[in-house]
């Protein structure tokens, strides 16, 4: 974590309760300053943003958010655009929807309104992000991988993310597609980052000095690889199984926290 | 594990190749003595036993395999005839095929079929089982829990297994069906018990001396629950999502091994 951010991330399993209690997404708007909030909702991850971005609206509307934007960013040209950066900068939350990671990135990055959004990450607004929104916070992001399949090297393929997260990669709607594996993969190609996965409806709130929180009905599994004694991630031809010795897994429902930094749990009692 | 056993256990995660190179099934005849095994398919696990023990007496015969008997007991007083003791003393390798594991334990448990098992266990042959002829080996087995699931108390049914292999619980299809989130409800009920979930085509070998070693395409996963720092197993709610902290994970593809008794991780090439 670098030493200036001053905001909050919220990383989002997919799924999120929109029609109950909306704990999650009441999170949201509560980190980014309730009623007075002033709201991004970006839809550059799904092919039908109108409709996704109108969802979000209507949810948000009825949580008290007076100010809500939609960036409905379809294009390279239109991610340069200075009405664009300036509706970042004046916002005090950005929310990405899900959709395919690979368009927030490949939409995004390396414009105006990508500069726009690392400024104001590190300037304090609060970035949350669902399913593909959530996979693209991190410096490498999974981008496909089997689900349902023991650890294997060649069903992985990952990409350069948002950075707004270092030496973590993030997978979503873990638990649901049983997606265990393909994170251990990711963690054993490089074992300094840390894996979190994070089960539907479940949201992890990251703070600047690197601790998160858990919020929602599931549970957040992180991957620790340090310790990891073997791997043959490195010798193992592509369609070969994964060796990995010694992993360290926490399952952290709602109200515990995890310490990036230290990289330990922390109970909802303790401080 | 026992002092006084010397047999074998053949645990597999359903799903073993039965066309191809029959790798699994292979090994399960070679440790039964090769062409002068004396093969027991036992099909008490199935609804269908006789055209699954065709099914598996054709492989075994394709093996090589010159004396088969498929033991097709469907009540209990079935499983208390001598004849049927008799076929099971005079075995070298008794196969379990899937099914439903309480099938196993509710027809053949108490009898004398079952007692005959576990002298023959004891007294050096080789049993093998695949599915829920795998879980059905553990003193506790898991009967029923959601896959593709976040770790939850309730979700969890376990009931007492054949009792072949002690302080374990095994679990199938592991990776396929992505179950890694009941197994590791089964072990934060009793950390001390070793949570072992064995992917399709794949199996483990249980030597008398505590040593497994895996074969198989996929993967083994062992998870380690001695160091849980943390969990909530016994005062959350059934409904409520577990909480887990400090489990140590090894993944091990064909030819690790693993140490039951020192509980840990053997690379291929070590001793």
């Amino acid at each position: 974590m670098g030493d200036k951010v001053q905001g909050t991330l919220v990383i989002i399993g997919g799924a999120e309760d929109k029609t109950g209690r909306c704990e999650i997404l009441r999170k949201v708007v509560e980190l980014a300053g309730g009623e007075e909030a002033r709201l991004v909702i970006m839809t550059a991850a799904t092919e039908k943003p109108e409709a996704v971005g109108e969802d979000y609206r209507r949810i948000f509307k009825k949580l008290r958010v007076k100010e809500i934007e939609i960036l409905n960013i379809s294009s390279r040209t239109e991610a340069n655009q200075n009405r664009y950066v300036q509706i970042i900068q004046n916002s005090t939350g950005i929310f990405f929807t899900g959709g395919d990671q690979l368009r927030i990135t490949s939409l995004l990055g390396g414009t105006a309104v990508y500069q726009a959004l690392q400024e104001a990450y590190l300037r304090g607004i609060v970035i949350a992000g669902t399913s593909a929104g959530a996979s693209a916070m991190s410096e490498t992001m999974i981008v496909e991988g089997d689900s349902d399949e023991a650890p294997k090297k060649n069903t992985l393929k990952m990409a350069p993310g948002m950075g707004l997260i270092a030496e973590v990669v993030v997978d979503q709607h873990f638990a649901q597609r049983g997606r265990i594996g393909r994170l251990l993969s990711a963690v054993a190609q490089n074992p300094h980052t840390l894996g979190i996965g994070i089960d539907e409806d479940t949201a992890i709130a990251v703070a600047a000095n690197g601790l998160f929180e858990v919020y929602g009905s599931q549970t957040v599994t992180v991957v620790d690889g340090r310790q990891i004694t073997h791997t043959n991630a490195s010798e193992s031809s592509p369609s070969e199984a994964l060796a990995l010795t010694n992993i360290t897994l926490h399952v952290l429902p709602a109200g515990y926290r995890f310490d990036l930094n230290r990289r330990i749990p922390l109970e909802p009692s303790a401080d």
